[in-house]
C-alpha cells in the first residue's frame, strides 16, 4: 500500500538504476554489433563510412512537458535525427541519446521517452545503440543519428544548378498549424496523442476536453507538432534518382531552401500554386483566421524533405515539385523574395 | 568607441551566426570527408564498424563557470568522450557537439569553448565533424566522439579471467584532489589554467591570487580536474597487448572495477601498495588532511584507463599492475569491500 507518494522517480532508481532500466527497454536491430553497456557501441559502417548528425533539444524550448508526454517527446527527438541522416540520402543505423533529467521525474515518463526513441528508430530499423544520463533541473535531450549511405555519394546542399527542378517530399505546415492551435488554446492535446493521463509516462494532470465533432483535421496538426513524420524513405531515394541536393525541413521552407540557394550560389523561385495545402493546415487556418500558405512555406519542424533534381528525372508521386532554379539568388515566391521566415533561435 | 557595452555576445550573432563562427575555427582532419556545413558530417570508418560514445555535461553539475573557462570546458567535454572511445580499443576520428547556450554568453567565451575541442581532439587525430546550437539558459554540451577499431575486436568490459592481472594506465585521484583543493577554497584556478581573463573567453572576473612557492602540485591537480589528460594511446595498446577487458576510469577505480567485476563475474583484489600516489595528490593531501589513497581509489574524472591482462602478458611501462583477478565477485582492497566510492548523479 502506497502511504507516503506513489510515483516512483528517477531519483528513486539512481543512474545505474536509470540506465539499466533504459537499456532493458532497447531492443537492438542487426545494425548495432554491440549495443548499450560499456564505454561506446559499436555499429555497423558497412561502406566505410558513417553519416553522424546530432541535436540538442531543451525543456520549454524545444517541447513543453504539458503538452508533450515522454513518449512524444522521445519520438520527435528522434524524428529530428533521423530525418537528417536520411537528408544526406543515408538509411539510419543507430541512434545515442545523452538525457539531462530531474531526479523527480516520474519513472514511466523516462520509460515513455525510452518507448519514442524506440517505435520512431523502429520505423527506419535502427536502435538507440547506447547514451548517457545525468542529473538536471531541466529536461534535456542530446540526439546523435548514425547512417549509411549504402555505397552512394552523400547528397549536399549545394549541388542545386540552374534548370533544375525543385520539390517536396512530405507534407509542409502542419506542425506550425498545430503549434498555433495549441499556443491559442483552442485545441489541447487529445488524449489519443498521449500527453495527458500518468501510464504513458505524462505528469499527472486533467484530461483536457476532448475536440468535437469535425475537430479531426486540427488534432491531425497537433499531433503531427508533436510527433513529426518525416519521409524517411524518400532520402535514399531522391540520391538514387540523382537528386543535386537534399535538406531536411526543419526551420520552415524559405529559410532552408535559402541554405540550398547560398550554397549552390543559385535562385529559387516557388510556385505557391503548386503546393497541396494539407487539409490539417487549411482547417487550423480557418479557425484562427490565419494564411495557410505562410505555414507552409515558413512552418518548421514538419522534417519534410526538399530537394533540387536534373529536369529530366522522371519523379516519383513521393515528391511534388514546387519551383525551379535559375541564376541568381535568394529564393522568390511570386518574383518577391520574403523575409526568411522560419526562426532563429538567438533573435 | 563602446559606449553601451563592449562584450559582443552570441545573442548579437545569432544562431547562424554562431554556427558560421564555430565551423570556421574547426580544422578538417582526413578521417572527415565531409565537414559542418550540412544537415550531417560524413567520418571514414575504415573497418565497415564505427565505435560510438556520448556524454552530455551540464553547467553546475559536470563544470562550473568560475571555475573553468570555456577553453577548460571544452577540453574536459572532448576528453571524456575520447577516453570512453580509447577505453574500447579503438582510435577517435570525430566528435559532433550539441550546445545549449544563453544568449547573454560573450562570444569569446564560445570561442574558447571551441578551441578547446580543436585542441583535444587534435591530441588523438580526430576533428570536430557538425554540431548543433541553440539556446538555453544554462550552458549544456553534449559530445558524442566517433572511433576506428582498425579491424581489431572491441575490448569489452567483460573479458576479466580468474588469473588475469588488473592494471592502470595514467595517473589515478589527481582530478578529485583538485575538485577538494577548489572547493576548499584554498586554490583558485590559476592565471595560467585559463579559467580567469577576458581574453580566454571566461566571464570577466577578477584574478585570484597565484599559490605561493610550494603550490605548483596543487596547481597541477587543479589543472588536471579542470582539463583531464587520458592516455588516449593506451587504449589502443591495451588492445594490440591482448587487454581481456579496458575501461574508461570515469567515476572512480573502485566503482569502475566493479563494472569490471560484475561483467566478467569475477572478484578483483587489489594491492594498495602497488599505487604510486601522484605527488599532486600527495601534496593535496597533506594541504587538506586528506588520505591521499581515497582520491587514487575513488577519484572521478582523470579518464585514466583500468585494464585486466592475461597474466604472462608481458606489459610495457605505461601499464601499472595494480591487483589480480580471481573467482568471486567484487573489488577488493586488503581483503576487504569497501563501499562503491565514486559517484552516482541520483543519489
Amino acid at each position: 500500500m502506497c502511504v507516503r507518494r506513489c510515483v516512483i522517480t528517477v531519483g528513486d532508481l539512481g543512474e545505474f538504476g536509470v540506465v539499466a532500466r533504459v537499456s532493458g527497454r532497447l531492443p537492438q536491430g542487426e545494425t548495432v554489433l554491440l549495443g548499450p553497456g560499456d564505454d561506446a557501441a559499436l555499429v555497423r559502417a558497412p561502406d566505410g563510412r558513417v553519416v553522424v548528425s546530432t541535436d540538442i533539444l531543451i525543456e520549454g524550448r524545444h517541447f513543453r512537458r504539458h503538452w508533450s508526454s515522454g513518449y512524444d517527446v522521445g519520438r520527435k527527438a528522434a524524428a529530428q535525427n533521423l530525418a537528417d541522416v536520411a537528408a544526406m540520402g543515408a538509411v539510419p543505423t543507430a541512434l545515442v541519446v545523452g538525457l539531462g533529467i530531474p531526479p523527480d521525474l516520474p519513472v514511466t515518463w523516462l520509460d515513455a521517452l525510452t518507448d519514442g526513441f524506440r517505435d520512431e528508430c523502429a520505423l527506419v530499423g535502427a536502435s538507440v545503440a547506447g547514451g548517457d544520463v545525468t542529473r538536471c533541473d531541466l529536461v534535456v535531450v542530446g540526439v546523435t543519428a548514425l547512417g549509411d549511405l549504402q555505397g552512394r555519394a552523400p547528397v549536399e546542399r549545394s549541388g542545386a544548378r540552374p534548370g533544375h527542378v525543385v520539390a517536396v517530399a512530405g507534407l509542409l505546415g502542419r506542425s506550425a498549424a498545430g503549434l498555433a492551435l495549441l499556443d491559442s488554446g483552442r485545441v489541447l492535446p487529445s488524449p489519443g496523442s498521449g500527453a495527458y493521463g500518468g501510464s504513458d509516462g505524462s505528469p499527472a494532470g486533467p484530461r483536457p476536453p476532448v475536440p468535437g465533432p469535425g475537430g479531426d483535421p486540427l488534432e491531425e496538426a497537433v499531433a503531427v507538432h508533436l510527433r513529426p513524420r518525416p519521409p524517411y524513405a524518400c532520402g535514399p531515394e531522391a540520391a538514387r534518382l540523382g537528386a543535386s541536393a537534399l535538406i531536411d525541413v526543419s526551420d520552415g521552407l524559405l529559410q532552408d531552401l535559402g541554405h540550398v540557394a547560398r550554397a549552390g550560389g543559385v535562385r529559387i523561385d516557388l510556385d505557391p500554386g503548386a503546393f497541396a495545402v494539407p487539409d490539417a493546415v487549411a482547417a487550423a487556418a480557418a479557425e484562427l483566421g490565419a494564411d495557410p500558405l505562410d505555414w507552409v512555406l515558413t512552418g518548421g519542424e514538419d522534417h519534410a524533405l526538399a530537394a533540387a533534381f536534373p529536369a529530366e528525372v522522371p519523379l516519383p508521386d513521393s515528391w511534388q515539385v514546387v519551383g525551379r532554379v535559375s541564376e541568381g539568388e535568394g529564393v522568390h515566391v511570386r518574383g518577391r523574395a520574403p523575409g526568411p521566415g522560419g526562426w532563429d533561435h538567438f533573435r
